[in-house]
């Protein structure tokens, strides 16, 4: 029954559903010091209980769950056998999985990535992934046809809120636009030629750090979503959203890990803590 | 029995590795099209026997393999698995496995990543893993540290010879580097404070494609080990070596896919033209 017209576009899926939930992104980042605050082992099956308690606790009230690749493949095959079954958690609880992987490559090994993470059938199949454009943005074209074919987005890094980051994000081309501009451009070109008409999301996401400050970029022109990083414990406050983004706040997903894991693992507490974050993003960012 | 005082460095281990079996790197990149032509399903089980089989056949006159991970995550948990056994493969014919990951993020997230690849005791690890510098060259410093301790080495994208990469490495920072030259030069200063004394190379090597021509970078300032892409099937020959790296020709690792991988399946035709390219290489590269 899964035809191409039934699928929903990413823009649209992820609209709808921040407009039913809320605007937010939950990491799930399993890493050791968390599991210890759960009472739990830094094994795999600690890692299972945390990261599938969390989708249990939270599945029918957050929109978008992150999980962090990184804390998983720390446990080898065993760790990804956990993965498989965190993203088969959040997609039986009707949220979207954005996986972080930040995976970046040319060629048949981009075409592999896309096949593991975007791809009908593959056991780690997400909704969208996060990309690095450190091989030039056209390298990861092929991931994003195939991306949306199957009704799925991409969040390509641009510019991130480590201080380190600016090297390579702040540089500029021989036109005078920074690495970050660049990036931010190339995702409106694809955005535009793959909107479909009335939507106001196409499937290539951004990620700009929350915390990043006034930039003068006009985010308006992506027509994509922008995936925001550091909200809560990490800083950044909905004040934030509004300097950097302008106009465009109202396509941001804000992203927040530790604030909410941090609550676990008593599943009342996790629900506590996201309902009130949900509520101040709504407030911050409105319904799209 | 492994104190820190045995285990060499990562770069004495390479020097001393490839002067016995001369300066190559053959990629282990089982993709679908490759399993098809050695009659191989593209399952699991077919990884398994393609990726073994090189090991099997070359893993006593290969000094490096390098194993792209794309092909393994392809299959989830199991084609890791796969993965966890080609390492110990590697690790048991007495060659030094680099893992092509391209793993690059910040703070716990890139611990994780470190745990996973660079850690005593981790299934997963290797003797070096690439890493993707666009979050910042400083964002991958615990990394560098935690596989120096253990005898272990990076490799750091800087300049690649696909023909968008040049959109982010060829950007420029306000003194006018680009951000190439800039991982280069940052991974020479971390070998210059890492190198020990009388060895050559540091534990911070960087990704330079074999076909980019010429940069009027210097490479011998940088102190370790230039992993190059791109020989053989991918178009580049032992003239584009000194054409490319010059005087630092001596710290190339040269490295090869297809040309080597599709010889197979059988033992005696992958061992015929490994050991016709690493005389190739040999001669252009001499010895270290």
């Amino acid at each position: 029954m899964n035809t191409e017209g039934l699928i929903g576009s990413y823009g649209e899926r992820l609209a709808a559903l921040t407009a039913e939930r809320g605007p937010l992104c939950v990491g799930v980042d399993p890493h050791p010091s968390l599991l210890a605050s759960w009472g739990l082992d830094p094994d795999a099956r600690g890692l299972e209980r945390c990261a599938r308690g969390m989708i249990e606790a939270l599945g029918g009230i957050v929109p978008v769950f992150k999980p962090q690749s990184a804390f998983f493949e720390a446990y080898g095959a065993a760790g990804i056998a956990v993965l498989e079954r965190t993203l088969a958690d959040i997609k039986a609880a009707g949220a979207i999985s954005l996986l972080d992987v930040k995976r970046g490559d040319i060629g048949s090994t981009m075409d592999a990535y896309a096949a593991a993470y975007l791809s009908d059938g593959s056991a780690l199949a997400a909704d969208a992934i996060t990309l690095s454009p450190y091989l030039g943005f056209g390298s990861l074209d092929g991931t994003i046809e195939l991306a949306d074919r199957g009704g799925r987005g991409v969040y390509v890094l641009a510019l991130t809120s480590n201080p380190e980051g600016t090297q390579v994000q702040h540089a500029r081309a021989a036109d005078g636009r920074t690495v970050g501009q660049i990036i931010i451009d190339e995702a409106g070109i694809r955005n535009a030629a793959r909107r479909k008409a009335g939507a106001s999301l196409g499937p290539v996401g951004v990620v700009i750090g929350a915390t990043i400050g006034h930039t003068g970029i006009d985010f308006t022109a992506l027509g994509g979503s922008i995936l925001a990083p550091g909200i809560g414990a990490q800083g950044g406050t909905a004040a934030d959203l509004g300097e950097v983004f302008a106009e465009a706040t109202r396509f941001v997903l804000p992203s927040t890990s530790r604030e909410v894991m941090s609550a676990g693992p008593t599943p009342g507490a996790l629900q506590a803590v996201a309902t009130r974050v949900l509520g101040q993003m709504k407030a911050a960012i409105g319904l799209r």
